[in-house]
């Protein structure tokens, strides 16, 4: 069996070897190790990937002894996680996904995909994945959050993927699955906040346009970014073929950002991500 | 001899076949020829790129006869350029085409580099270009930026090329010198305008930082784009890191634009470039 | 309605304004124009997008006229093409380019997918394609393409995309689809061709990998490039690592070049591509 | 005062532990490390970079004890290298580097640049820096070689970085400097091997160029490779403009490869580079 430890705790000489050390005396064979200290609060950062046979709560309980201040100590077996998508109208975030996770690539089951339209069911309901429409038409954000929330509530996951999903969520949402809500923004973030970055991207004239995979956080567009790339483009393009060209950045970030959080690979510290 | 022709006119049935048949008539051959329609206004742009014995006030004449509406008839004879170039203290953009100019590989001749620091001028010195330094200490802007204008009149020049120089012009300055100068800002514009863009780009947590050279417009940062690139980067670069990382791009960027420029294949239209 | 039209004629002087007055002595409207002469051998090529009523055979006759040493005149509708695909195990192409059908983005109707194997008929049958399995077990080279030649003798289609068909070609069944099939290569060519590429490219430790679309002809990966792509690797990846990454480059190389393809925007000539 | 361990054993549980415990019994603050298993032969890499005050002989016999098998134990203060550069007519690889060297960007003292031509006196001369010009004119091969090395007998190096040298080397010249010959070739190997790989590319029609930095061994463009980077380009450059555009990858891709190797992050195993 495989495994994630992630350590998070403030810097002190020797922490590599106590932890590692600590992983001999288990007897689990360490994979891939990888370290970052932040340097303005000096925090150290170790997630190590480990085989062998691994009895999580004393492999916690021993860390925590060796290391009293920890700020965080998680292990987590590797393996298949379980996520839900949220959509709109646009199919291909959503099939890119969808394709992924029918050769088995995606390392995750797909529980159940949510829209406030019904126009990618017939898309979701080829691969046999529950679709609930929750229809935004005539209701107050919040009512409408309400009923989502609902449906969101009959399914345990892991991660909730906002493949294009064109809504705005409010703090409650937010904090109701706080670190476990990916998002396509269709910019390279900072800029372009809010509606229609590709027109916005046309009126300013820029040379690339690009895409951006990020937590949500409280702060639209503004949650820790995991993955970003970019295309570059000339004048010639209207902000529609913009659109049509940057899809194929948003969806390679998008599932790129996901298989980082799927192998549990992100820290989120402060409002940025350390990615190993 | 090659000539550049540069059209911007409203845009109608048959105008490539009129501007080409003016061309045969000259008796000019034509290498390259690029066209772009603005579709919001209607706005036909064309550089045509051509061989030939060429009278040029006769060529232009016809032109505006048989496009009575034209808003634009720019020829221009291939061939080297005048450049000045103003700098503060970093050496890469400066030394970047320094060493262009050395090979003979920059189309262009450096009248001068003019910069408010000392320390680039014994670079500057060692490829035989004058160097003036104009300090600002103890001088409002206004009166540091007239001392400048002092030195730039004793040259006559295609481009101003802004390469790092650290200072922000008022518009009095920019109009004095309106789209001709270019500068690189170290951001994939329009993210983090204004000071200190890598501290910026280090404070939001982005995975990718760039540059942008733009011509330099009222508006600080916002004038039209011509040229935008990108590196990759990840959460262990500190902003120092990203500085020196970005240097490269900055100074390709910039070089890159500027040739552009040399070769007349920019117009600048409302607030953006149309680059052939 | 819109047109493509493609010429390829010896150079001479005054080409695009006898070709350009043509088009508006026939009352169409260029939307787009380019050029480029091939300067070994002195051929011009040019295409022009345009709307209009337009008589096909009345223009091609009319161009033909003028030109009367023009090698090649092409005038097309822009409209959806029809194309079969090829496949072996692999969803992640062919994938992609049904979730591009289904959502209408793709500008083509996929009259059939035909593999050697099974494992995805699964897949296309979700998107009611015609899904032919053509195996090649115990069957020699020759007599496995003769059955496959018979299903495609039952569509008349415009292009055969080979989305990761793993079967080598004899110049017989090129030279029956000649310049209409297009392949994607998993390696950034002339790299590394022939079997297992990613193997190739771990044995040999390069720092990037890439994909290549190309048309086939009868040497083995050695047929005119239409798109290239790649992405930066490092040390740590095996080649089975590496396969995964690069499936994502191979996909969007792929539906890059057919829809430059499908607009009519390549020429062929030589063994190399011009992409207008 | 900073240092790089570099270390290569046969894989076994617990390698981590030992070698920072050891580190942490020297005092010694890890900065940065990095791992990684080759695993086809089960062999451990480890780079760690650490501060503190070290006795470098102390610590490598402590180490060698720990870990008998080990295969390789380097311990090197990061500090400034000494480079030879040799060139041939083409500047832009050599004025990068010199324009790093004037700003102290770059961590190296430059001892010496040696020539098969005089074009590049001139230039290495504003930079204070030795130029030796070795003409090969109506030399053979291994008598030109002796005289470089002659030249070369007179410098203590770390590095010797081939700036664009034009000349094949023989398997004695590279024995004599074994792993510290960083060469820059003008493609994205292994395409394109030999003389005048962009004329090799605009033949076979490719959509990229790249460059490829790497140590040379005795097989002419086959030894390991340290850093690669493209660019896209079209039909319309001819192997000139590609050799234009060209020169701006391969001057960043020499310097980058340059700089991983002052900073001792380049382990070479069999034909691979291993870059932390």
């Amino acid at each position: 069996m495989q495994y994630a430890l992630k350590i998070q705790t403030p810097d002190e000489k020797g922490l590599i070897a106590k932890i590692t050390s600590i992983l001999f005396e288990f007897d689990l064979n360490i994979l891939k190790n990888d370290e970052f200290v932040e340097r303005e609060e000096n925090i150290f950062f170790m997630r190590s990937e480990f085989v062998g046979e691994c009895d999580i709560a004393k492999l916690h309980d021993r860390i925590c002894t060796i290391l009293p201040k920890v700020a965080r100590v998680e292990i987590q077996k590797i393996q298949k996680r379980k996520i839900v998508i949220l959509c709109t109208k646009e199919n291909h975030c959503l099939g890119d996904l969808l394709i992924r996770y029918d050769s088995g690539e995606l390392n995750a089951d797909i529980l159940a995909v949510i829209s406030n339209y019904k126009d990618l069911e017939p898309l979701v309901q080829k691969f046999n994945i529950p679709f609930v429409c929750v229809s935004s038409e005539n209701m107050q954000r919040e009512a409408h959050e309400q009923k989502v929330l609902e449906v969101l509530n009959n399914y345990v996951f892991d991660y909730m993927v906002l493949a294009k999903y064109m809504r705005i969520l409010t703090p409650k949402f937010v904090s109701a699955y706080e670190g476990k809500i990916i998002n396509i923004h269709h910019s390279f973030l900072p800029a372009f906040i809010g509606a229609n970055p590709y027109k916005q991207a046309y009126n300013r004239g820029v040379k690339i346009i690009g895409a951006t995979a990020h937590f949500v956080n409280n702060e639209l567009d503004e949650g820790p970014i995991i993955y970003q790339d970019i295309i570059k483009i000339n004048h010639a393009l209207t902000w529609k073929e913009m659109q049509k060209n940057g899809r194929d950045v948003e969806k390679i970030v998008l599932a790129k950002a996901l298989n980082l959080a799927l192998e549990e690979r992100i820290f989120v510290y402060k409002n940025k991500t350390i990615v190993f």
